[in-house]
């Protein structure tokens, strides 16, 4: 009995997790493009050859998709300041989760100008923590 | 033992259930879609308030969905003949899975012209078979 009336008090509380975790990855994210640390915020997809990010092409694996950003965005100017809204995180069972989001990259028009966009992102709890598995940019 | 030896033997069967089942869902959409059917098409979908779809914008519930289907393609002449190609089925546990392809849109000039693009869907194991309740397509 002891032991339902503890489990029934942690359940929010482990429900919560998954959602709050995806969320610092995002944040450690956006943190490490500011600063503009392309392989920081790589960290947050899973160091895996079946890492996917799908926009106009299909790119596989982690080392192609870092060189991918860093091919894409060469210089700070480039890179410009990320920001993310309207995130919606939903569950799929308790090892994955898909979130939908826009992202907008404030830049001088030196840079490339504004640009914006939605994604949808697989996360997969691995033994590293919650890390984006597919990664759909439109 | 007897059961444990079932049990290996079924094991292959049963992993490979939910593609060929995910496969019969597009191949039904298919059938579907090229005979200008587009509430069979939507029945692949998730008929839930939560199904989703993105590309430009991200709209919510199987009836919006269907909705923006019929409003886009009101003509025979608009939903052309599709294709799926690439196919790449990827499971997310034993309820969900994540299926990237290709679709290819042939249709005549007054149509509309040609158009393809890459999907990203994310399939739920229902009571009522394989369902896609998030569609990114771009």
């Amino acid at each position: 009995m002891k032991r339902l009336i503890w489990l029934l008090a942690a359940a929010p509380i482990l429900a919560a997790l998954p959602d709050t975790e995806i969320r610092r990855v995002l944040d450690d994210q956006l943190t490490a493009w500011n600063r503009g640390d392309i392989p920081a915020f790589m960290q947050g997809y899973d160091e895996s050859e079946a890492t996917t990010f799908v926009s106009s092409t299909v790119t596989k694996g982690h080392a192609q998709v870092l060189a991918n950003y860093i091919k894409r965005y060469p210089t700070r100017d480039n890179m410009g300041t990320l920001t993310f809204s309207n995130l919606e995180i939903r569950p799929l069972g308790a090892e994955y989760a898909v979130v939908i989001g826009r992202f907008h990259l404030e830049r001088t028009a030196k840079g490339g100008g504004e640009a914006s966009g939605i994604f949808t992102l697989i996360f997969h709890r691995t033994g590293k923590g919650w890390k984006i598995i597919m990664d759909h940019t439109s």
